[in-house]
Order: structure tokens, then sequence, then C-alpha cells
């Protein structure tokens, strides 16, 4: 018989998955990685309206928005909320088999209680519901964090900043007040690693600032991003996080590296070669500090960005002008992942990729450097971004189960800008469930209740909570 | 229960996708690719027999008797038609699981009423009663279009083709007479842009004479081309084609596209690096054709071709010997599609790509190119020759929804050189329907049934007429 | 309603395809790939206890246990067998959708008559009843070869080898006496054809020993081998095996591939370019010779190995230290098999890929090979190591049927070390009529049970004993 429109049972499809989403939806939310401004937490942002909540930086929403042909200005425009909101409304109807459709009414539900699908029919009365709502302290970001349990929250930085919101978020002094959730700072260098890309020198210049540090070398370099990584943990930071297409890996003598970094310093190109030798190099280096201090290494790999250049000139990066790349990823990240497990041992890692064809690369070459006490050590990163929807998490989950250890699994994170995501956790645990209860009631694993719980409570939880202690 | 075998609910599992199949199923077709021959058109051919329809071009076919092991002589050598088709129809037994055994027995149902499964047993009967009936005038071309509801056909031409047939048709001065089906050229130059393959001479040579313009330079053949395109506009083209096994992305002055461009034309070799200069920059320029004259550009991807040279020397190109490539395509494509875009606008475009590890980079790339007020500008072409069949069709219609927006899909074509091959677009419908009622069934998305008829619509033929006006 | 775990109608999703195995779950096996040991046959080897059975080479297992955490001294140290029993026990209780989980259980359900599931709670009884089964004959090599109906055994063994056990074993005059089962050598020359690694020199020593012939340049290396290959089929040898990243394809004159071979026999290091001019020399004069015999040619691609320094330095190769490559495997898989096509033609090939992504690839490229009288004369080989669990096989199966011809197909090998493997052939002929049996109630093929039958029992044996006669 047909299921109703995203009820209780949404995309639970027996009763064993139905039992065991029931044991963990409560289960509190450590979302490890996100693009969160930490500004707006410690403010405790209040959204202006739906409009300004769905639309005002969400490049998700953007692009489907322009595959209706809809004219730019009523999306990224200067048109008013209202009239954008209504274009996403209309848009959304035809996004049947797209996550955003689910995203989208799990938000209304979860946030707003709102149960009716969004329409361009339906859209003025929601519109009128929500932003009610969203002018109470339940729906600030105080409110939102409670809410959802949200038990820590990982922010994605940059070595030179501040941390001055996360210090004054965990001293309780910025306006959001005290706060059970702890906001935890994520040590993301890429721009000290992008030697060939505009700005290099002027983050140099601001990294030597920050870090007290006098940079004229790749040596230097490190040194300097030594420095903050230890201010970084000081301000509670358990994890780090690289953007690659791939991974370096290309070993040359530390002359070699510094000609190229003097090279660049002063404004001379450098190519793609030299590049991968000094990337290799600060990789290495960071991820042997990565280890001796417990930092989790992510390494995201496989995007490739800013397609469009006419939409690039006119609104920048992260703006729906990226895509998945379709580079090898075997040989290199192999090698760099050798290359630290020789000289001394891997720190713990996870692994992402952009592309699907990835995950059986990935996920058999994490089988051959786990070890050393700790379970599940290296992981294969949550279903990411453009896989980040029902058949992209469960394929994830397959693999991973077919691979490796699925119950060893760290589980779900929003990687996300915007504070109605947390709903996202709801829908990888009905997924998750779904998957484990189906195998199950198919005979594919023993009926034992007390270790099906613990399973379930430990992806959608235990696992991350240790993972980062 | 088990079914039926293909009956009337075949492929289509629950009662909404029953009940939207039921809507669409005599919607016309727009069969926008296609190999069929325009004489065999304009000539209102009959068939011969059932081995003449099925075996005298169908490589798919050659392919799976050559896998039975038959001898070639009972494929593609001058054994008798029923010998053949008796070859035929053993191999058909052993195509469980192939969609050669469902386009054999929906061709047997719904060109000839025969629902009988296609044995060697049963092969004599329907020999008898198929040939019968291709004698009749519903089984002549005119009587298939009429038949199938045909409102286009895009047949597949070459830039130096006169179109005599196409233009007889359209004047209804063909022995076919007036008929209600457009039959419309489409631009397929790759002759021009291979300029290191044998015959690249004498193709420039009838070129000049089809445009009459001096060919002496790259410009020289864009201008050629032009000119060429206007005349298949003036008879109604509204597409391109183009064969690649990826993206040509490589730019050079002109001074050196032409110093090759000479070379080529006074018989020397030309290196893979120099003519990727020169095809990048012919194709660069016929897509800013293309978008100024609102010509829609199709790249088929990923294919590599005559694989067996023992085959190809005796019975040349399309015998049966090609498969899917596994180039890197990200990279160049959305390089390409940038440098367009950057220039100009893109042209209306289709991605089609042979290797369905493709569809994550397509999927995505094209996402970061659409816009313009035109709802699917960039598409995500149908699951392609190898890739045609039931999972392949599911799995680009559900990476699409996941990735894109299902409803703008612009849908199925047959990319057939035979007459019988109409019936593959209901099973394309199947097989839309089952997708989308299945999600409405499993709480996936409302049950609104005045919206769902709409996408089904839609995408079986809504879109397409629209995409191509 | 849930289905009981494992039982008798473990993965049988509907009526036809319990049906369908119930036809064929006693047919015999002919395990044509694996890496038995021939004087553990020769001996009739008894496991000591289920720690010496599971554990001693099971890179496996190995993997997961590291993924659990466990130390390596309980791994594969010298630790007592029982702790590590225990340690797995404790691991395979976190194998929910991993394939050890079903293997496990299947072995002990049809080796030891244990149908209770494995956990660290149940495991010291699993142990005691498991032990004393291992010390009666029905659990020695003889009595496992009986029970399972092995029709064949194709070990894996080095030109270089005296077969001296095979010779024994099929002389009834080793110590395990008259067998049914036939134990055939295949030959693995990949030493022969890996100029550029450790142990060239020595190998190429030893070939020249063991065939009497003296080896100074490429064409003695193929005489020798050649010597060696009629050694092995005057033993029973009936394919060989080649392991690959990829196929290599670079032509060179003989001058110039006997100078690298010169270069290599003196101790100099020889470039990859070099390597792969003798590579293909080597491996397309291996194919012709393949050809001539009768000899089936098996190429095991994308794999990639020895990944973790430490482990690699600790343990040797084979210790659970491989991964999944992805290379590029078209454009060289393709133009070596042409080259072989054109010259001579190609021999019986099975072409296996450690990446999924390559089955379409393969699965066209060998659609354009096949032929000369041979019903699936290049087989898509079954879904290896890392791809061989349920999704895996069944993916391989729906490809190999879209692209090709299912009851082609010689099915199934457990590519395994140890002896407990056999019931791996049920697990993949459940899948395979689960496959198929669904595509009959799904109204996709007809029910014709007659038919069926033969397609099922070809696939679990008819053509895997017809394939290599």
């Amino acid at each position: 018989m047909a299921k109703t429109f995203m009820d209780d049972n949404f995309l639970l499809e027996s009763e064993t998955a139905r039992y065991l989403f029931g044991l963990i939806k409560e289960e509190p939310i450590y979302d490890y990685h996100c693009h969160l401004i930490p500004s707006q937490i410690a403010e405790n942002k209040k959204m202006a309206d739906l409009g300004d909540a769905w639309l005002s930086g969400d490049h998700y929403k953007w692009r489907m928005m322009r595959t209706m042909g809809i004219e730019e200005k009523y999306i990224t425009g200067d048109t008013p909320s209202y009239e954008k909101y209504i274009s996403w409304a209309r848009t959304v109807e035809n996004l049947i088999g797209n996550p955003l459709y689910h995203w989208t009414h799990l938000e209304l539900q979860r946030y707003f209680g709102i149960h009716e699908p969004l329409t361009e029919k339906s859209a003025p009365a929601i519109w009128e519901k929500a932003n009610d709502l969203l002018q109470k302290p339940e729906l600030s970001v105080k409110g939102i964090l409670n809410k959802f349990k949200i038990y820590a929250v990982g922010t994605t930085d940059d070595p030179v900043d501040s941390l001055e919101h996360h210090k004054a978020i965990s001293d309780g002094t910025a306006p959001i007040g005290k706060i059970e959730t702890k906001v935890i700072p994520s040590f993301r260098p890429d721009k000290a690693l992008n030697i060939n890309q505009a700005g290099f020198v002027d983050y140099i210049t601001a990294l030597s600032k920050a870090s007290g540090i006098t940079i004229k070398s790749s040596d230097d370099v490190l040194a300097a991003l030594e420095n903050r990584l230890d201010f970084f943990i000081a301000h509670g930071c358990r994890a780090s996080d690289h953007a690659l297409e791939s991974t370096p890996f290309a070993i040359a003598p530390n002359s070699e590296i510094d000609a190229t970094f003097n090279n660049a310093m002063s404004g001379k190109p450098v190519s793609d070669g030299d590049a991968e030798y000094y990337k290799t190099k600060i990789l290495a280096g960071l991820a042997k500090l990565y280890a001796r201090h417990g930092i989790v290494m992510q390494l995201h790999l496989s995007s490739i960005r800013n397609l469009n250049p006419r939409i690039f000139s006119q609104l920048g990066p992260d703006t729906g002008i990226d895509a998945v790349h379709d580079l090898q990823q075997s040989k290199n990240l192999s090698a760099f992942l050798g290359l630290i497990e020789k000289e001394t041992t891997l720190p713990k890692t996870i692994l992402y990729s952009l592309n699907p064809k990835d995950y059986y690369p990935m996920g058999t070459i994490m089988g051959a450097f786990q070890g050393a006490g700790c379970m599940g050590k290296i992981q294969l990163g949550s279903a990411w971004w453009f896989c980040d929807h029902r058949d992209g998490m469960e394929e994830q989950m397959r693999i991973l189960g077919n691979l490796g250890m699925l119950p060893a699994f760290i589980g779900m994170l929003t990687d996300s800008r915007s504070f109605l995501s947390y709903s996202r956790h709801e829908y990888f645990r009905r997924i998750m469930c779904n998957l484990i209860g189906g195998w199950v009631e198919n005979g594919e694993y023993p009926c034992n209740l007390q270790k099906l719980e613990s399973i379930v409570r430990d992806i959608s939880f235990g696992n991350v909570k240790r993972y980062f202690n």
C-alpha cells in the first residue's frame, strides 16, 4: 500500500527499520564538519524571513533555480526576499527525486511544524507562518542548537583566524550566552598549500603575522602552521580539513622546494609540477603534526571548482558553479598515506570523495592503514555534497559495509552553511536504519536487538563522540 | 505474485506507476536523434522479411550472435535471410537480462501483435506471420510513422549532404507522399574535425565544393561549415551532433593551427597534440554558431571504436566492434563549456556519455551552466547505446534526479538505424513512470496527480517539443 | 514478514528463485582459479583448530581485525590460536553488511553443522564443537573435496614450479590417495614479465634452469616459457593467469627490447616505459601460445599492492595491505586484444577487474572479440576479491546481462587460500538464482522452466566444464 508523504515512517520500509529508528531518533548530534559562521552563532542570529533563511547563501538551491530558467536577479540579485522565495517554491515542485525536496520538507516539518508540501500555491501561507516562528527564541540559533540536541559543531576555519567568536562562545561572554553545544574550530590551511594560486603571498604574510614567525622557507611555513595549530588546539580544535582535487605526492629535496617557495613569494609563476613538490612537503609535515597532537585529518577529494566564468566574475566562489571531478586517486593517495605511515604513524584520517567512483579505491586503501588500537581509525567519509542524498548515502554505507566495518562509521555531518540543516541528520538516520533493518528482515544478519541497538546508536552518536573525544 | 511475461503492466510495479503510464502511453514521439536513412523514408521502404528487418544492419544483435559462437556467415554473410533469422532466434533465448530481449518482444507485440516468446521452436511460425504483415501498408515506413505518432525524426547528416531526401519528404514530392512526421536533418561535422584521420583532405575538398567556399585555413573551414549550417537550418535543422572520445580543449594561436591545417592538407601526419588545437578551435567556433542560430549542440562522449581489426577489415565501421571508453572528462568538458560561456553564451547543450561513470561529473558540470531563461538548458542525455537498458535508464534518471531536475528532462530517443525501434519509447516511458510512481508510493513525493501527470507528460513529449521548438 | 537468519531460503526472495536454487544446489564445483597450496592437498592436510583454519593466512579477516583496533599480535603475531579466534569472534559481530559475515556463517553451517551466530559469547562452545569435527576425516582435505563435489581445482603456479604435488595427486601416489577431484595447475608467469621489479635476474636464472634453455634475449624468455607451458600442459594445465595493474601496450623493435632486457640482467634500472615494451612483447607472445595450445588466458587487472610499508616490512605481501586501483583500462586492453586478434586469433580470455568501474569498458570490449565458434569465448570474470560479495556479484551479473550474454557465463571461483571456502559457490548460486528468479517473477523473462533450468545449471557447472574442457 502506498505510504503517506513524508510521515513518521518516511524511508523506513520494514518493522525492524522503524524499531531501530525509534531508538535513536532523539540521540544528540555531533556535527563535526560544517560551514556555519562563528560570528552568527556568537550573536545568536535570527533569520529575517524564510527567503533569507533558505536563499541567502545556499548554492544548492541556486543551481536548481537556474535549471528552472529563473532569471539570476530572482536568485542572487537584489530582488525582495519574498520574490526569491516564491521562485524557489516554484522550483521545489520540480525537485522530485532530488534531496532538496526532502531537505526542504524536513525543515518545514521539524523547524516549523508545517506538514503541507511547498508549492507556488501553498507558498504564501507557509511564508506567513514560518516568518512568525522565525522571530521566536525557539528558532534563534540558541533555540535550534537546544532543540536538535547539538552536542558539538565543528566549524571550518583558516589558520590565521583569531577564533575570537569561538572563545567568546566557550567563555559564555558572547551575546548568545551560555550554551550546551561545544563550538569547535577546525584547522583548514588550504591557502598555505596553494602556492600557485592568486593570493599566496598575501596569505603567507598574514600567516607570518598571526604566528609571529618570520617565513622565509617551507620549513618556516610549517613552523608557522604548527604555531597556529597549537593555538587552535588551545581553543578546542580536534580536526583539520583539506580540500584537494587529488592527493599531492611528489618528493623533491628541500633546496628545490625552497627555490619554488622563494619564486612564489617574489611573484614568479610556479608550475603545477613544482607546486606538487611543495604541497607534498607541507601536507606530509602537517599530517605528522596531526598525528603527534591527536588531530583528525580530513581530506576532501575530487571537486572541480568555479567552472562558469560569467557567474564567477559576478558572484565569486561557492555560488553553485562547482562539480564532481574524475581524477585518478589510488596511486597518490596510497603513496601519501604510506609515506606518513612509514615515517611515524598516520593520524586518524577521514577520506571524502565527491565522486562515488572513488569509494571502492578509498574503501580498500583505508583497510591497508587501519590499526594501532583505534576502532575505525581511517574512515570513509559520509556521502558528501553532490552525493549527499538517499541513494548516495545508501551507496556509501553499502560499500563501506562490503569493504570495511559499517559499525565503526562515525556517520553524518551537514557540511552546511545553514542553521536549518540539522534535520538532515534525521534523514541520514532513517536511511541508515532502513538499510540495517532491511538486512535483518532479509535474514542477512541475526535479529539480535541488543547488538543492533548498539550499532545504530554508535553510528548516530557514540562513534563520533569517541572518535573526536 | 509472479507477473505474466511482458503484459500490460510490464515494468510497472505500483498502482501509481500504472496510472501514470496509462496517461502517457499514447503521447506522440519526438525521436530527436536517430540514424534512419532519409532515402529509405522518402521511398517508403518496406522490409523484405523479419531477417532483413532485424539483422541487415543491427550491430547490437551481431555482437550477441557472435557471443553465441555463431559463425559470421550466419550473421553478416550472404546466407539466406531465414537462416540468419533462425540463428538470431536461438540467440534470443539466451538474452535474459539483456535489453535486446525486451526490445525484440516489444517489437513482436507492438508491430506484429505477436505475444509468444521467440525461441528456436516458435521461430518458423513467427516468421510466417510477421512476413505477411511486413507486406501490408501498416508496416511500411509511412504506416509505422503514423501508428507510433511520430511527431518528428531527427536524422544524422553530414554537412556536405544535399538533403535532397529531406526536401522531397517535406515538400511531399517523395514516393512516401505527404506525411505528418517532420523529418529533420541534424548537422554532424565530425569529419571536418578529425584532422588526423584518413580521408580528411578529401572531406575538406567535398566541403569546399558543397559550400562554394575555397578552404585555405581553419577560418575557411568554419566559414564553409557556417554556410552548410545555414543550408541545414533552411531545411529545418534544429540540432548538431558531435562524436568525441573526450572534449578537446587546447588553445593555440591561429597561425599555429593553420600551419597544422596546411600540413594535413598536404598529406603530412598531424600529431594528437596539434590536432587538439585545431579541434578546439573548430568546435568552439561551431558552438558559438549554434548559440547564435539557436541550434542544440549534442556531444556524444566516451566511445572507443573499431576495436577488432579482423572484423573491421572485413566489414568496416559500425559492425559491433565498439566499446565504452574510460577517459577523464571533467577537466576538458568544463573548460570547454566555460570558454564558450565566457565569450558568448552556451547554446542549448546535450551531454551524452557512453560510460555511466561520467554521469556524476556531467550531471554536476551541467548545473554550473544552467540558466538564461531556459528550463533545462543543459541536458544530461538519455542513457545511450550500451547504457540503453532498464538498469541504465533508471540509473541515468535517478542520478539526474539527485543532481539536477528530472522534470526538465527531454527524455528518450532511439539512436536507431531501424524502423522497428519506436517501441523503445514505450520501454523508456514504463521505466520512467515506474521510477516516479515508486517514489510517490514510498512517500517520497506527494500524490499530487495533477503535478505528476504534467511531469510524465513533459518528460514523454512536452519538454522535447519545447526544447527543439 | 521477516526471514529467519540465513535459513534454507537465504537470499532467495521469490518462489522461482527458490525453485531454481533447489535444482542446482547439488551441482558439482569447478573451482577454476584458487590459491590452494598443492602440497597441502597432496598431504591431505587437517586443520589444527578453527583459529588455524580461519586466521593463519586470511588477509581479508586481518584487515577487519585491524579495523576493530585489535593489536597486531592477536592477528598475525604468535599469540595462541584461541586468542586470535576470540578476537575474530569479537570482530565478526561488527561485520553486518560484509561478505565475511556470510562466509563465516555459511562455513559454520555447511562444514560444521553449526547454525548459531558467532559472537564473543558463543565463541567458546563453537570452538569446541568445530575443533572436534576438524579432526574427523570428513573435514580433511579429501573429505571436503568429496563433500562439496569438487570436480576440479585450478591452482595458481609459477612456471618454474616442478608440479611434483600435482603429479603425485593425479598419480594417486600422494598421501591423500586417489581422489575424484582433478587438481590442475595454472600457468602464472608474472615474474617473467616484471622486468623492473626486484628479483627479476634471479627469476630468469631459475626459469633458464627449469626449462634447460639459455636465456639471452626476450625471444629466449618466450622460448623458455613455452617450454614450461608445454610441461604444464602435460600435467593437465588448462589456464594461464596474469596479475596486471593495467594491460601493457607499447610496441618497440626487438633490438630495443633486448637492450632493455640486457640492462635488466646486468642489474641496471629499467624505466617504466622500457618495461612496457618488454611486457607487451612477452604478454603478446604468450597470448599467441595460449591460442595455439587452447589455453585460457586470465587477466586480473586494477589492483594496487603492498601499500602499507610498516606492515609490508614486517609481514611481506598478501597480508591485507592491497587495494582497488583506478587506472584507465579501455585503450590499452582493447589495443592489446586487437593486436593478438589481428596476428592470429585470441585465446579464450577471462577479463577480471578489481574495480567495478571497469565492468562497462570490459563488458563491451569483450563483445568486439567474441566469435570463432565458441560460446562466451571472452568472459567477464566473476566479481573478484573486494568485489566478491552479494552486491558485487549481483552488479557483475546485471552488467554482464545488460552488455553481453549471462547464460554463457562460466560463473564462480573462490580465488581462495582456504579449504573452507567452497560454500561461497553456494552463496554465488543463491544470488544468481535470486537475480534470475526475480526477473521471471517481474515478467521480464518467460517462466519457461526447462530453459531456466538449463541456464542456472550451465552457469553453475555446465559452462565452466565445457569452457576448460
